[in-house]
């Protein structure tokens, strides 16, 4: 299995990028965010530093990177300036600032003692901006070359999955059919993919009671007949991410498991039908909490709706009830939906796809079956 | 195979978080690295904040954790009491704050728009201090159980790749050898131990030319005969980690592959040697390098020669040329030693173990034997 994915170019965003650094008034922008400096040039390493002008970028980055990053800023078609420096980093930057009054920080992506050695020690005599959310809110919007890598990052787990669910039968621990999935995930990106591939978070399988615990992480509890258990996992493919969630019943359900079951599906298609381009993101959060509080479980979900994913596993957009104005679904935009119902004590439910926004309605990039039977072995 | 890993007890460590509250003069200290919070009170989920008081320690989570949290400080012997708060967080930590004048925040662990909130929002009217590296310092010195976990975390990686360092005869490319080890790691955890295991890191294999590459990821290079082949490689237990580095001979070895070897063999006893209660870390780097420009290198060892390890792959202390007066060795410092010869284009030559320094003189905790010969299938 080969999947031929488009190449990335990040010319556009280059664009994009130059038009933020206008839209905030600085005469520079220093990008700080990793997942945002990798957006912006293809650099995939851990140490850089971006400055975005009105007519050049330049990454700085530590020797450590001195091959390497030319080669992944070629790759995405990045026009900066590569720049190799460590303890002089701040004398670099000054000179390339000289000139300049203001300077705008990513105020979620640099420390609080960074930004004192920058103010201070740095650049003592530019104006020092802080914002927020700036190429974030830009990167929510996905290219055909993302999206086409977080619906192979999808694909790695429904396959790895289709997989590995069949042992659900055999009395598996939590921890140990988590294993088996991550390992079955990491062969198939191995086997699929040249470009770098791993898991998109740490998994989640949560069986019995502990499912209607939101964030639990796999235990040595075995999965027992009767069990819902909950699977929560992604995939990783050239840094993008996937987002999936499925529910199995172990063995025959209970009228009130078929209930609970049923709500939540339909609560995430009203979700995922709400997903229009031109939407808030709260109205696919309201849609699917209307479902499950007719059913009478409002209190039982106790989540946001959904989330973006791309290059972080939670990014912009919000989708839920503390969205803004600015949380909107675009042409492009990934995100989850994701509702579920937790019953303490007894069982919980979710249901999640990651999906994208299109001028044809959404579409889910994760496509394994919503059926609370365990799959059968395929050979 | 199971191990019986010492108890977790935070109860000093409690004692010396007041004790550095009082050392920094600041009311209260508000502790936000995820590190140092699951050093101080035995939490490992994503998110928490903790407040240092004269007498209290108080740690506010959400409530994802409101099941784990309280489970997680009892076994470790937390006294901190738990407070659930999520958009109420601001208002629970002023409360708690009334009549007190400052608050210390870790510099480096609040993002400038974290600090901005908590200025203006939070606590308009207290003092807010900026710190660094207070617990970090603290914690940098290691108790039994934590050895405990870094030893196990290094057992997991010296058994796997006895298992799989014979496959380096049979062509692997880089990448296939580096799945091969991590999975083979991941499989020692789950099967010794119940606690959390993991990788400690991505790990490195770097073959002929990329082995002079200090930071190369793996490629899809094939290993060939006359490479040497550099695996930098780490396990986790419980959240603790290890570092071990060795260098592989592919075939029989070149003249000066073997100089290349033995010198940095040399280096790394000379600096495990100098790592002695007392010595300043700067000694242990210069040691080591001593022996590398003695041999007509000493360019070509292009990076310090070790740093501290534990609950974080790169900690406290500094073992470097830039190490600074408070980067001395206690007994259960625990860090690396790791000097390399890098011939641009060639090959390079890397040996790393993770030590602890102790009354009697330093300890490796890795332990795989030090010999360019692959070994062996053991079965």
């Amino acid at each position: 299995m080969s999947h031929a994915l488009p190449t990335v170019d990040v010319a556009r965003r280059e664009a994009r990028a130059h038009a933020a650094t206008q839209s905030i008034r600085a005469d520079a922008f220093l990008v700080t965010g990793m997942s945002n400096i990798r957006w912006l040039t293809g650099f995939a390493g851990s140490n850089a530093t971006v400055l975005v002008l009105d007519d050049e970028i330049v990454l700085y980055t530590d020797s450590r990177y001195a091959d390497r990053a030319p080669v992944e800023l070629a790759l995405a078609g990045s026009s900066a300036e590569i720049v190799i420096a460590r303890a002089d980093l701040g004398a670099r930057i000054a000179e390339q600032l000289q000139g300049s009054v203001s300077v705008a920080l990513e105020a979620e992506y640099v420390t609080w003692a960074q930004q004192r050695t920058i103010a201070t020690q740095w650049l003592p005599d530019h104006e020092i901006l802080a914002t927020t959310e700036v190429l974030d809110r830009v990167r929510s919007v996905k290219d055909e070359a993302e999206i086409a890598r977080i619906r192979a990052a999808a694909d790695l787990v429904d396959t790895a999955l289709a997989r590995v669910a069949p042992m659900l039968r055999e009395r598996p621990t939590e921890r140990q059919f988590a294993s088996a999935l991550e390992t079955q995930i990491r062969a198939n990106g191995a086997a699929a993919h040249a470009l770098e591939t791993d898991l998109g978070f740490d998994t989640i399988v949560a069986s019995g009671p502990n499912g209607a615990i939101p964030h639990h992480a796999p235990v040595d509890r075995v999965i027992e007949t009767g069990d819902l258990v909950i699977i929560d996992v992604g995939g990783r493919v050239d840094g993008y991410r996937s987002d999936m969630t499925r529910t199995f019943a172990v063995g025959p359900m209970t009228n009130e498991q078929v209930r609970q079951y049923e709500t939540v599906i339909a609560a995430q298609q009203a979700g995922v039908d709400a997903m229009v381009v031109g939407a808030e993101t709260n109205a696919v959060d309201r849609a699917a909490r209307q479902v499950i509080a007719n059913a009478g479980w409002a209190d039982s979900f106790t989540h946001g709706t959904g989330h973006g994913v791309g290059l972080d596993i939670h990014e912009l957009p919000r989708v839920a009830a503390t969205a803004g104005p600015d949380d909107v679904y675009e042409a492009g935009t990934v995100a989850t939906v994701e509702p579920g119902v937790y019953l303490r004590g007894v069982a919980g439910v979710r249901i999640e796809d990651t999906c994208v926004a299109t001028p044809t309605g959404p579409q889910r990039l994760t496509s394994f079956p919503k059926d609370p039977e365990i799959p059968v072995a395929s050979r």
